[in-house]
């Protein structure tokens, strides 16, 4: 058996890094209070900012965190006791959106969204000119795969001037997203998903909107709290020692990305990889789960009783393969492949043979 | 020049990294809810907690952020607004605790040190049964190089029933410390000093006591939420996607240091640098800052009209050498070389080569 990180690995963060981001990684982390590193940072700030589309005066928050952190932040900093929060509550994630609003005390209403389904016009119908304020969405919401309607929710957001709040954690580079176009206040994402790092950087992108509404908010936190962030990061620096390396890895890959032709090419190459996937996918006894499904990850259910675990389990202990097994009620009939991280289509071809191994030995039925 | 990376880095974190870390970063990131990781990790506790020499029942929680995130998530959690806490001044990090206080809400009261003190018994007489409950101390107040008195501490925490916070993000394994000896409730570290792993992992130690601290109280985040930790823990697991690869830098790391002997052996070595340091910088113009000098980090006080930002500046431009240069009031005389990280005494040759050099220019006068 292959040491876990020699396995081909399908799972939905980490994912697999590219050279250019693994020859930063075996590197030591350098002393950072420097003008050299604070180059390095303020070129990558700009270049995240095309990435998304960002509108003039918007920035980049590098939070040292999970994506979670991320999440809890931008909640934080860009709304208050006073704010009113619409929540797409439709998987995992949402639910965790729930959860940090109700540890931060900001009020909120959930719309509640069946496992696997998209957000549709008439579950926005009953929360027009309720007097919302703000808007928090999983655009991907990875643990069931489903992709929302960013024009819906833009659409929505603007007719009722809510702030909107867009986690891209799995969407970033892996679907179209501008915060110009769309009107996001704030975005978040995070260094191993699409990005393709180590795990352990929180993005969160403001817009200038977002920007003014850190600036007269008053947080609990001093770690958490934006006004530092975006102080230092006038220099290129963060008021904390953040994690020097993966910051190195992001700026290198971005610049690697713009490189290769900008966000188009990696939407591009992710959603190859995704319709790769999903037309041969459709001979295996497995059914898409995600009403629309993000490019990012293809979340299938498996039919009769085949068990999500067992395939897992064996994929990882007999084939050297790590697909994404989903928790909770989905735990033994979901499991997920993610199409981001430095995959190719003969990666697949090497997972399709595997699945084919596992059906003549009756493991898949 | 050479690359950031490649020079010799004497600053107090990011430090240099062994060769067993440096194989293990220059890996892909792993999937990692698995039993293998989780292995992993309860191996990694259980040997942390023997370094911290920590009493029975005591746990390990891991949290993806820099130092601060530990100092702030650790008193978030074990304290609250029914607390009042004593917190030693003397520096950068002191400084911060309060901070932190201030923006938690927690009532505190600094005990204000001039910068380069220890803290001596006569600071603290007047605090005696006074109503407090808590006191965190930064053991080795990183920015001016001053280690405090533990024993000091802990008899006055003792006397007076106080839940004892020691911030160790720069002594551990560089000084010794017995949570046990010391009745340490909460002991917090960093990934990037002593254990000389990847910046972005802090680590709260947690006794019985601050277990309970934490059990019994209600937080504001769910991201720095101890319980959530301590609970997934109990499997070697996070909460949230953790910095998996310096995790597992972390690992390798302690495993390797008990393979080397133990604490007794990493403490040994960093003091035995701070000697050799010590004794020859001795016959240039500058003195000793600290009162008590920590074995982590020696601070210098440039004699004459010598500048500290020169002396930084020449040093990493002109003999790829970083010393790490200090701060606010400080910047123009104070400069600081550390001894933790894959250091050796050729090392010190070389930085000392560097300074007879300076020397001979007139950089150094």
């Amino acid at each position: 058996m292959k040491q876990d990180y020699e396995k081909l690995n399908f799972a939905v963060g980490p994912v697999m890094s590219g050279e250019e981001v693994l020859e930063v990684a075996s590197r030591n982390a350098p002393y950072f209070r420097t003008a050299e590193f604070s180059k390095t940072m303020l070129d990558c700030e700009k270049n995240l900012l095309t990435l998304a589309d960002a509108p003039k005066n918007s920035r980049v928050v590098f939070l040292t965190g999970s994506g979670t952190a991320g999440m809890e932040a931008a909640l934080l900093n860009t709304l208050s006791r006073n704010d009113k929060l619409l929540i797409v509550k439709g998987g995992s994630f949402g639910t965790r959106f729930c959860e940090i609003a109700e540890a931060l005390g900001i009020p909120f209403e959930p719309i509640e969204i069946e496992m696997g389904k998209t957000l549709h016009k008439e579950d926005l119908d009953k929360f027009e000119d309720k007097g919302f304020t703000a808007f928090a969405v999983n655009l991907g919401e990875t643990s069931t795969g489903v992709l929302y309607d960013i024009d819906l929710i833009s659409d929505f957001c603007n007719r009722n001037n809510l702030f909107l709040i867009v986690d891209a954690v799995s969407t970033f580079l892996a679907e179209e997203i501008s915060m110009e176009k769309s009107n996001i206040g704030a975005l978040i994402t995070g260094s191993q998903k699409a990005l393709a790092t180590m795990p352990g950087v929180a993005l969160v992108f403001l817009s200038s909107d977002g920007i003014k509404r850190v600036e007269n908010n008053k947080v609990a936190s001093l770690y958490f709290d934006f006004k530092n962030y975006l102080l230092d990061g006038t220099r290129g620096q963060t008021p904390f020692t953040p994690a020097v390396s993966t910051l190195l890895q992001i700026a290198a890959r971005v610049e690697k990305i713009i490189e290769n032709g900008g966000v188009e090419y990696e939407i591009k190459k992710t959603a190859d990889l995704a319709n790769y996937f999903r037309t041969k996918i459709a001979d295996y006894p497995f059914t898409l789960f995600a009403e629309v499904p993000s490019n990012a990850v293809t979340s299938l259910k498996v039919q009769g009783d085949n068990s999500a675990v067992t395939i897992f389990e064996t994929l990882k202990n007999e084939y050297d393969i790590f697909i994404c097994p989903n928790g909770g009620s989905l735990k033994e009939t979901v499991f997920r492949v993610g199409h981001i991280g430095a995959l190719e289509t003969t990666d697949y071809d090497e997972l399709f043979s595997a699945l084919d191994d596992m059906k003549k030995r009756g493991i898949i039925k």
